[in-house]
Order: C-alpha cells, then sequence, then structure tokens
C-alpha cells in the first residue's frame, strides 16, 4: 500500500561540532518520504519555491516518491537555518524562514484521496485538519507536531489527535502537551485524547511506544559518528510508516517490528549530513542492522535461580 | 558464592518533588548489599559512627549481610543531604559531611581475604585500591566512581580500572572520564585501560553494557511513581553482581541477564524512599519484573519483504 505524506520541503542550513551544510536538501516530508520509500510507494504533498532545483525533484523520483503534489509557487523555498553542540538531542533554530510555506493550503490531489496510510508531518494542525478533512477513510493515520503548536494551538492540535491512531512526538513535547512530568502518565494522558498507539522519541535513547496497554522500549543504535540529527525523526517516522503499509500488519508484533526499521533508518539518516547517507544505502545495510537491533537487544527469558 | 563490598554507609537527608527523608538510611554500601542480598550472601566493609542505631544493624543482618566488618568509630557516621527536581536524573548535593567516613582506611577481615565477588563502591580510589592490595584473588571485580574522583585523582582512578573486570559508572562520568562526547567512543577509550566490561548508567534510560566486542542496550522499567532516585546505581550494582555470584556465569547471555536483574531491582527501589521498597520486596516480585522487561524489549526477528 502507499502512503500520502503533507510536509515540509526545505532548505536546510545545519552547523553541527562535525561540520556543515549550507542550504541543503530538508525538510518533515523529505525526509520522511525518502525513508519510507525503501519499504512502500509514497505520494508527497508539499510546496516549494522557484528556487527549489530540478536536481531534488529527480532525487524524488528516483526514490520513486510520486511528486506530483508537490507543487511549486512563486517565491522562495521555506529555509530552516539550525546549529547543534555536542549535545545532539537538541537543535538550536537561528532562522525559520517560511517563504512560500507560510501560505500552504495543502490541496490533496484526487488520486490520493483514498490513501490507506497518511503521515501527517509537523505542520501547522489546523492544515493538518484541512488535510483530514480531504481524505476519505484512510486504514492508519500518523501524526507528528511540534513545541511551537503545542503552546501556540493547543486546541486545533487536540481536535487532530482526536482522528488519528498513531502521535508520534518527542520526550519533552509528550511532557508539555499533558503537562506531567512523568513519562508514563504524561502518554495515559494524551493516549485519553483517543490514540491506539503513542510513539515517544528520545533522541540517542531511543523510543518508547504505548500501544494500547502494551509498552515497548527500543535504544537508539549506539554510533561513533553521528554527524548531523536533522529529520531523524521523521526519517524514524519513514521506516515505520513503510514498513506498516508494506505489510498492512499492526499486530502488536508487527508494530514493534515497524518500530525497529524506523530507528533503523533514523540510524542511518545520522550518519551523513542532509539525505547523504539514504543515497548510498541500500536494502542489504537495513536487513544488516535490524539484526544488529535485535544482538543489541536480546537477553535470554527468566532464569530459575 | 558471597560478594565483598566495601563502600560507604550513611544518613541521607534526601528531598524529591514527592516528599523527603530525614536522616534515613543510606550509602553505596548498604544499597548495594540490600539488592545483593536477594540473590546470595554478602559481606560488608564499611565504617559508622556512635550514632548509627541498632535498628539498623538488624536490617542488615535480617537480609543476611555479615556485618562483621562494619566497624563503629567514635563520633558521627557519613551524613549526606541532597535534593532532587522534577529531573530526577541528576541530585543536586546540598551538605556532605564526612564524618567518620573522613579517616575510613578499610580493613579486610580475614575470613573475606579470599572474596571470589569483589565491589568497590564509590569511594576513594586510593581506598579501593587499597582494598584490592588486601584481597588476594577474586573471579570477578567491579568498581564505582564519580566525578568528584575522575575530577580530583583521574591517576589513581586509572590505577584501579587497571586491576578490575567490570566499570560501573553514569553517562556524563563516561564523557568526563574520557574527554569524548560520544558515548561509544567514550567507552572504546575507557575499555582500552583494560576492562573486560564496561556498564554505563543512563539513569531513566537504562543502560548500556559494552562486554568485549558486544553491546547491550536495556531500558530503563518505566515507571509512574518514581519517588526517590537516590541509591538506584548502587542497587543496580547489587542485582548485577548478586546474579553473577549466584550463577557464576559470566558468559555473554549471563552477564546480559545480570544486567537485567540489575535494572529489575534499581527500578523498585526508586518505588519509594530509602531502603523502604528493599523491606517490603519479594523474589515473586523480582521474577515478575524481570518477565515486565523482557516484555517491554522483545521483537521479533527480521521479518522477509
Amino acid at each position: 500500500m502507499s502512503i500520502l505524506v503533507v510536509g515540509s520541503v526545505a532548505f536546510d542550513s545545519v552547523e553541527t561540532p562535525f561540520g556543515k551544510g549550507e542550504n541543503v536538501l530538508g525538510g518533515s516530508a523529505t525526509y520522511f518520504s525518502t525513508s519510507a520509500s525503501f519499504f512502500t510507494d509514497v505520494n508527497l504533498v508539499a510546496v516549494v519555491g522557484e528556487d527549489f532545483p530540478q536536481e531534488h525533484f529527480d532525487f524524488l523520483k528516483s526514490r520513486n516518491i510520486n511528486v506530483d503534489g508537490l507543487s511549486r509557487s512563486p517565491g522562495k523555498t521555506f529555509h530552516w537555518k539550525g546549529k547543534y553542540g555536542y549535545d545532539l538531542n537538541e537543535a538550536q533554530t537561528l532562522a525559520t524562514h517560511l517563504n512560500v510555506f507560510e501560505h500552504f493550503k495543502p490541496v490533496i490531489p484526487a488520486a490520493y484521496k483514498d490513501a490507506e496510510y497518511l503521515f501527517l508531518a509537523n505542520i501547522d494542525p489546523e492544515l493538518q485538519m484541512e488535510v483530514l478533512n480531504q481524505v476519505r477513510k484512510p486504514r492508519v493515520i500518523a501524526c507528528d507536531t511540534m513545541n511551537f503548536w503545542i503552546a501556540s494551538k493547543p486546541d486545533a492540535l487536540k481536535k487532530v489527535i482526536e482522528r488519528v491512531d498513531i502521535l508520534v512526538i518527542n520526550e519533552g513535547e509528550a511532557r508539555q502537551f499533558s503537562q506531567e512530568a512523568n513519562l508514563v502518565k504524561a502518554a495515559r494522558t494524551i493516549l485519553d485524547l483517543g490514540l491506539k498507539t503513542l510513539i515517544i522519541k528520545r533522541g540517542e535513547y531511543g523510543v518508547l511506544m504505548f500501544n494500547g496497554a502494551s509498552v515497548f522500549a527500543a535504544p537508539a543504535y549506539p554510533l561513533e559518528e553521528v554527524f548531523d540529527p536533522t529529520g531523524a525523526g521523521d526519517t524514524f517516522a519513514g521506516g515505520f510508516m513503510g514498513y506498516l503499509a508494506n505489510t498492512g500488519d499492526t499486530s502488536e508484533a508487527g508494530i514493534r517490528q515497524a518500530l525497529i526499521f524506523g530507528s533503523v533508518m533514523a540510524s542511518f539518516n545520522v550518519e551523513d549530513f542532509s539525505l547523504n547517507r539514504m543515497k548510498s544505502l541500500g536494502y542489504k545495510e537495513i536487513e544488516e542492522r535490524y539484526r544488529s537491533f535485535k544482538a543489541l537487544t536480546h537477553f535470554e527469558g527468566l532464569p530459575s535461580l
């Protein structure tokens, strides 16, 4: 099954202690789509400006991402500028130029309206709602958000969450949104809005998933070189949703495997700037790292003493 | 096999957002011993003052902890005063009164010198070395330390580490000691001192273990109520070493199981102030939580797409 994703396609200027990238390809929908494309077909809805080069369109197409919904508007492409210190969990935003994104109104092409898998990347919750109002009956809807929307549009965000199945947010955002310091209590509060699944991203510490009554913890893959964490969360979501869309298996076992594939994809993405690592990545490597995650976490059952 | 532990027995005054305890039983060796006592016999070497009540001696004895090496000196017992905010990973030390601990010279009773399992809790590395010089040939030696010794006595600490098998430290301490921001690189640098195993504690995020060429990640148990994280690290170490001493199994599989038992014990300890939770804990509960850790982390192997 194909996935529909609505979000941002952007230029990023990123500085980390290990190097920098100027005006490189970025954006939540870009990272998500590229990651998901290793598992399934992706339909991308976003907007770019006149300055968005053909080379990037070509890259997305080469990954089998349908860009019929990627419209070009007069003006400049969304530009994010950020910096990371040695604590790669936290980006410092230096500048956000919304540009053409400022007046973005997502229009879902007719051919995408029957999407069975939908990912609402981090955009204004009012726009996320507009997307929900244009699609028919997706089997699985997941969404992301950020601290800015939690603070500025909590009610609109709540209405979106009430209509989605899976929410993917950061640890700090979960605490902020629920007003609970304890993460398990925070999760319960958010799940009570009607979610089936809540996935809490903890950066280099991995992911905690609350799925009905079950809780699943997966570490991040311990890497010797982390160059650029930009897009790790969207890359995670892309691997997760991509695998779900590929298999259609939303059982507890299936959703846990999906979460590991998401973690695998994120672990590759941080190894280089922008989407560079995705460009060289092959499926054999993905399988190999899935096995490494198993080796990293496996232990024997209860011994009798 | 029994374990020998050398460390502190103390009074703690602890404040958390959820309550406080004044002059409650604490100390690294106390937490370690109590936790380990669920798995094996423990011989405790430490010092207390004249103010240390019989009730605490009785508690330790009731846990089958041999206190022949717990000497009483003129003066007051070591007293630590600390405070936690909502970020329960980090204690703020308000006061440290070493009292009788200031002139503590560990003397290992003759009956303990053939100890096969030795834990050097967090004390001055010069004292840790004195302990090493008094024991004959332990099969497994583990040690802990803290930022204060890393900063003030790095050379003495290095000499200790060169003689132990297992080092158990915090994430921040691993970075501080190795001068490496990346945790995997930090671990490699520390392992190069000659350790077999390095266990890095990450508070509510769990534990990362480097054992030879293998890496193992275990989450902390997600709890709805964390009252007091004091002693969690020593309780972890107690469960870990206690299980190892019980089984003698230092294979990769055995050491991973030991790490989960350590995590289980720590997860109980933080549920109440001081050692209160340990006082009510039963082995059935430990087994039950071990199974919960398995359920929390298990996922199926690589699927074929």
